[in-house]
């Protein structure tokens, strides 16, 4: 069965075909713009070049008519009709308390899914427009949606529970939900199968560590713990968020900067992390180049960021009572080499050994721990759309 | 000779005097309700009973004025004339980056501490006029400031800057400073003496427990980090303070309940922590017997605390790449076996055993592991005020 993962963002559309038996990307792409001037979709089949095309695209219902379009054209489309779409998987931010797995999407779906919308106002409503868009021109196509909260779900009381009013969380469910729980269930998952140990037997600890980043302890395959939190700005610092910081500085924000609350969050989400302390940029890349260069306001960064990795992952190996597997993940945990390595020296006691000449390679599943290590490390590429595209297998097929 | 400890707040005033060769405290009490009606005082003379004074006190010279009249009384004084007092220590909450170890007040650095006002709204003017009394009534007795904040001087930049604007901190030095460091630094030491390691060779954490509670990693006798931030409001749940939480929590109580940031703050500060996770009692002892009695609410309540305990721990641990002792202080971390019981039990790939027949002790130095335990755990009760006066001593001799 081929199935199309949507990931609909305000203004842009990602999405994949993704051929369920063999696992390959048949096609994938963005819509940009959406709503926007100069709007444009990039469409790129297997194994072919990236088309650009600039089209109009008022709403999201349009850009899925260009994706649908893309994927059936006579020339450069990979299946014939719409037909040979079995399925739509939809990423979905944010299910609350109400999903604690993947779900076929009906009415019912959708209207607890716009009860959640408080609690992600960027991106809940968002992925409800791609699903609309998807019912119109694909009415008769089962759709799943697959929620970036779901894994979570499995966390204890101690561990979403925050020290604030307890009639907050009833009257309000203020807690901790999480993130990332697609991308640190393939992961934890694919962990244990390269490790061949029981998936439900093994401690592991993922740090998906990309612009956005979260740490996560999964314990016998269940999410036990995770660093951020009602909202993805607390946990470890991010590109441009801040994650965790003493709750009384927004205050001291406000009143130096002559802010109101919505002003002290837009700094924390938006130039704080890894930009607010080198003060040039947010990309890790650049700021891998930076360091390299010798540049002390990135070093500065890169310092404090991998500080506060390692110090997530010391707390979850206290949570879960030690710790079998330490994995890397998504952009910056997948790619650079010398953060792995400034987090691991914090590790020494783990028994920890990185082998660098594995550490040294890129792209692939690999262990980089040496044989002696008493706690192992990897790397795992992420791969949400994959995912996606299997919880949308199992429950259509 | 004799020492003076004062510990002022906005509308009270601890005292204890002390004999520096003995360390014997002479008499101590309180002055309460400053400034407010029903003002009184609170005095207890070495072996004797409380005496209980209602007296009027319009301001801090008159509750100073009263202090040094109980202790030179001719009835139940210790000492015969102000003479016999051979300096003052002051407690002072913050000092800002400007005071590493503690120091001879002098006008100069009066200026100084005034200076670090803005950080510490609530207690520094209080210190302050503490200060001010106490110079109009002893002109010429020395005087020495100790700071909560000074222990926390050596962490590193990693430890103490947040993932937010760095301008923050050069401009209006918003960092993580740390409290409760003179009971960090004199636990710290004297787990080093108990174990009769070199203090400068030892990781230590403390768990200072008490209604305010923090955290220390103690690493060659220098603070490495600690859980309470910019203020100490961040960190583990307290009493009445929340500890860490998603910054955008502050937001959504803001909307929900139609707060501005100070009523924010207000709710963070005194109806949070184990106070409104039980939503009952703030006392730990209250707690201890609820959770003893089967309640729900306790239980939660405790369950919440000793988790954000281990995991302040398990970060620490990580933070300074080993751990050898762990010590627990203050009123809870001293008297509650339950909850020292509860926070090992996360750590056991520390190779942590509780001896809980040395566990169930009270009111000692103790060493509460195991022998064949791989690292120690030890309850050490605190002493702020021995400890400010050896501070003192050292300054003034």
């Amino acid at each position: 069965m081929n199935i199309l993962v949507i990931n609909c963002g305000s203004s842009s559309l990602k999405f994949q075909l993704i051929n369920s038996e063999t696992e390959a990307v048949l096609a994938k792409g963005i819509c940009e713009r959406i709503g926007i001037d100069g709007s444009r979709i990039v469409y790129q089949p297997e194994g072919g070049q990236k088309i650009i095309t600039e089209s109009p695209m008022p709403d999201h219902t349009q850009a899925i008519k260009l994706v649908l379009d893309s994927l059936t054209d006579t020339e450069t489309g990979v299946v014939k009709s719409l037909d040979e779409i079995g399925a739509v998987g939809h990423r979905l931010v944010h299910g609350g308390e109400k999903f604690a797995s993947s779900t076929i999407i009906t009415d019912e779906v959708i209207a607890a899914v716009t009860e959640c919308n408080e609690l992600a106002p960027l991106h809940n409503p968002a992925n409800l427009i791609g699903i609309d868009a998807c019912k119109k021109l694909m009415p008769t196509t089962p759709m799943v949606g697959v929620f970036d909260t779901a894994f979570h779900q499995t966390m204890p009381e101690e561990a979403f529970l925050y020290g604030i009013p307890y009639e907050y969380y009833k009257k309000y469910k203020i807690r901790r939900y999480g993130f990332h729980g697609t991308s640190h269930s393939y992961v934890s998952k694919r962990t244990a199968e390269i490790l061949e140990k029981p998936y439900d037997q093994l401690k592991t600890i993922v740090c998906h560590l990309g612009n956005g980043a979260s740490v996560c302890a999964v314990k016998n395959g269940k999410s036990v713990d995770t660093s951020m939190g009602l909202t993805p700005l607390q946990g470890v610092i991010m590109g441009t968020r801040s994650g965790d910081i003493d709750p009384a500085i927004m205050e001291y924000i406000a009143k130096k900067e002559n802010l109101d609350i919505d002003g002290v969050m837009d700094v924390l989400n938006k130039k704080s992390g890894v930009l607010g302390l080198s003060e040039f940029t947010s990309d890790f890349r650049d700021l891998e180049d930076a360091v390299l260069a010798g540049r002390e306001d990135a070093i500065r960064a890169m310092k404090v960021f991998a500080y506060s990795v390692a110090k997530y992952i010391g707390s979850y190996v206290a949570a879960m009572n030690g710790v079998d597997a330490i994995v890397f993940t998504a952009g910056l945990g997948e790619n650079n080499k010398y953060v792995r390595t400034d987090i691991c020296d914090y590790l020494g006691y783990l028994g920890i050994e990185l082998n660098q000449e594995a550490n040294a390679k890129r792209g692939m599943d690999i262990v980089i721990s040496t044989p002696d290590s008493k706690t192992a490390v990897l790397v795992v590429p992420t791969n949400e759309e994959l995912a996606i595209a299997r919880e949308t297998l199992a429950l259509v097929k």
